[in-house]
C-alpha cells in the first residue's frame, strides 16, 4: 500500500476555470487528493485527461464509486442543490462552491440531507483566505487604529459580467451572487454583531436581465457600518479597503496589498487649522492637517487563519476539527443577500431581518 | 461727483472668516462697494478698520443709513432670517450666507418678505463656481464619457468640526448644514430631473451634538444616481469626484483639480479578459482590461457660468439679469435637507418629497 493510496479521494464536479482551479488547490494536500472529475462537456472532459484527471462518463458513475469520498461542486449555481443531495445520499461529503444556492431555501434543503446522511457540507468562501481582508481583519480585532466604525469595501472592474451563465438570471448569475457573497461573507466573519439596517441597490447598466453591480450599506448594533459595492462598468478603480478608527484611516489599494495607514499624533497638540482657499470658496474644516499632527504607518501582517481551506476540511472529516466555514454563517450570508434583493426591489431600507446569534 | 460714488453700497453684517472674504470678492467689483461693516465683537469691528472698512456701530445704524442699499449677512446661521427680515423692511436688498436658514418654512418667510419688500434675495451658493464643479458639469451637459449615470461627490477632512458655533445645534451647525448645502445644490443645479429616492445617514464620530458628517444616496427619475458624503474624520481622502458614463469613468482628485477619465477604447474589438489571481482566488470578471481596450484623456475644461456672482447680483438689482441662484432651488436644496435629516432619524429610505418642476 503506497501513501498515496491513503489519501481521501475526491471528485471535481463541473470542471471548468473554478474546477480546474480546485485541482490546483488539492495537488499538494498531504491527505487529499483529485481522483477524477465529470463535466458534460466534451471539451472539459479532454481538458480534464490532458491535465492528468480520469474524465468519469457520467455523474452515476461518480456516485457509485466507492472510492469517491467527496464531491467538490464547481457547476453553475442553480446545480448545486440537486448534485449535492445526491451526492449525500451516495454517502459522499460536498465541498461546494459559492454562492452554494440561489435562496436560502435551497440551502436549508442541503444542510438537512448533509445531516441525515452524517456527511460533510463546506462551501468554499475562499476569499477569507484573502491577504487584504486578513489584514483588515487584523486592524480590527487588535484596534490597529482605534476601533474600526466604517468599513468600505469594493471591488471594481470595467470587464461588464464574462459572457457565460453567469449573466442569466435561471442559472444563479449576477455580481451580488459572485462577488456579493464573498465580501458580504468577510464582513460577517469579521464583525460579531447584529445588522440593524440594510439599503441595497442593484445596477443594471450593461442591461443584463441579472445585476452588472450593487451597493449594500449595514449598520450593524456594535455602532460599526459597510458599504460593500461592486461595480462592473469601472473603468477607474476605486480603493479595495477604505476603512476609519477612531484613530485614524487606512486604505489597501488593489491584489497587491499596496496601502497605509494615517492616524492622529496623539503626541502633538491639537492646533485649530488655517483656513485654504479651496475652489471658489475658503475651508477651515477641509484644511489638510499639519504635517506633525499625523502619522503615516505601513499596514500590519494579514491575520493568519488556523489552516487552509482544505487542511480545514480535512480535519474536518475527520472529526479533528471545527469548520472554518460554518454553514450557520453561509446561511446567514444567503438571508443577506436575499434582503438585499428585496430591498432594492422596494427601495427600502430594511430592519429586522438578520439571523444573528451572538 | 466721482466714479466711486456711483458705486451700490453694501455692508457686511457678520465680518468673520466668510464676512472678510466677501470684502476681498467684492473689492475689485465695477458696481458694487463695500462701505462698512457690522460685527457684535469688538475684535472684529477693529479688524473691520484695520482693513479699511467702516465699522458701524449698531445694526440700526447701517439699516438706517440710506447710503447702504444690500447687506451681506455672513453671521452664524440661526441669524440670518431675523437680520434679512430687518433688512428688507429698511428697504435694502440681501446677500445671504449658505445655508441661507435651519429650515424650509424660514426661508418661505425670507422669501415672502423680499417680496412685499421689492427687494432681491440672493443665496451665496458660491460653489456652483468651483471648478472642480464645472468641469463635472461640462461632462454632464456635453456627454464628455457618454450619459453620466453615476455621481460621487465627497469632501473628507480630518480637523473634525472646527471649534466654534458650527458644532452647535441652535446655531445651525452640522456639517449636512455647512458642507452639505453646497454638495447637494451643485448636484441638483446639474442634474435637471426629480429625486424619486434618498437614503441619509449622518454620522456623530466626534460627540457633537450635531453631525460630523453624512452620506446621502439620491436616485433621480431620469436613472442617474449621486452619492454625496462629507466626512471629518477621514485621515486619508477619497477623491473630490468619481463619476462613470456610458462609455468610461471619470475622477477629480482634489482642489488641484487633478484627474483624468478612462473610456472604453471602440476601435478594438472586445475581447474576453483573462482570469487572473486575486487574493486567494481567480476572477475574470475583475480582470483589468487590456492595454488597447481603454483610452486615457485628460479632463476637459470647466464649464463657464453667465458671469460671477457678483456681477450677476449687481445685474439682478438692476433689472438687467435672472439670478444664477435662484431661490426656488435653494428652497428645494433646503426641503431635500430637511428629508435627509428625516431619513436618518427614521432609518428609512424616502420618496415622494422633491419638490421639482421641469
Amino acid at each position: 500500500m503506497t501513501v498515496e493510496s491513503k489519501k481521501h479521494g475526491i471528485v471535481i464536479v463541473g470542471y471548468g476555470g473554478m474546477g480546474s482551479y480546485h485541482a490546483k488547490l488539492v495537488k499538494d494536500n498531504q491527505s487529499l487528493e483529485i481522483i477524477g472529475t465529470y463535466d458534460i462537456l466534451e471539451e472539459r472532459r479532454n481538458a480534464s485527461v490532458a491535465d492528468g484527471y480520469k474524465a468519469y462518463e457520467s455523474f452515476e458513475q461518480v456516485l457509485n464509486d466507492p472510492a469517491v469520498g467527496t464531491i467538490i461542486i464547481a457547476t453553475p449555481n442553480d446545480i448545486h442543490k440537486e448534485i449535492a443531495v445526491n451526492a449525500f445520499r451516495a454517502g459522499k461529503h460536498v465541498i461546494c462552491e459559492k454562492p452554494v444556492t440561489l435562496s436560502v431555501a435551497d440551502f436549508e434543503v442541503m444542510v438537512s440531507e448533509a445531516k441525515a446522511a452524517g456527511k460533510t457540507l463546506m462551501v468554499h468562501q475562499n476569499r477569507r483566505w484573502d491577504e487584504d481582508f486578513l489584514i483588515i481583519k487584523r486592524m480590527y480585532n487588535e484596534r490597529t487604529i482605534g476601533d474600526l466604525f466604517r468599513l468600505e469595501s469594493r471591488v471594481h472592474g470595467a470587464n461588464g459580467i464574462p459572457g457565460d451563465w453567469r449573466h442569466m438570471k435561471e442559472f444563479g448569475g449576477g455580481m451580488l451572487l459572485d462577488w456579493g457573497v464573498h465580501l458580504l461573507d468577510q464582513v460577517l466573519y469579521m464583525v460579531d454583531s447584529k445588522i440593524t439596517s440594510l439599503t441595497g441597490r442593484l445596477s443594471f447598466i450593461m442591461g443584463n436581465e441579472v445585476d452588472d453591480g450593487f451597493e449594500a450599506t449595514l449598520e450593524f448594533e456594535n455602532g460599526v457600518s459597510a458599504l460593500i459595492e461592486v461595480g462592473t462598468t469601472n473603468f477607474i478603480t476605486l480603493p479595495r479597503w477604505y476603512v476609519k478608527g477612531t484613530e485614524g484611516t487606512a486604505i489597501i489599494e488593489d491584489w497587491s496589498l499596496k496601502g497605509k495607514s494615517v492616524c492622529r499624533n496623539n503626541d502633538v497638540e491639537k492646533i485649530e487649522p488655517t483656513p485654504i482657499r479651496a475652489g471658489a470658496g475658503l475651508t477651515k474644516t477641509m484644511a489638510p492637517p499639519s504635517e506633525k499632527a499625523t502619522i503615516t504607518k505601513e499596514l500590519p501582517e494579514p491575520l493568519q487563519n488556523a489552516s487552509s481551506f482544505f487542511d480545514n476540511f480535512a480535519a474536518v472529516i475527520h472529526g479533528e476539527a471545527e469548520p472554518i466555514v460554518k454553514n450557520d454563517e453561509v446561511l446567514r450570508v444567503l438571508n443577506l443577500i436575499e434582503a438585499i434583493f428585496e430591498s432594492a426591489e422596494k427601495g427600502e431600507t430594511l430592519h429586522n431581518f438578520d439571523i444573528y446569534s451572538a
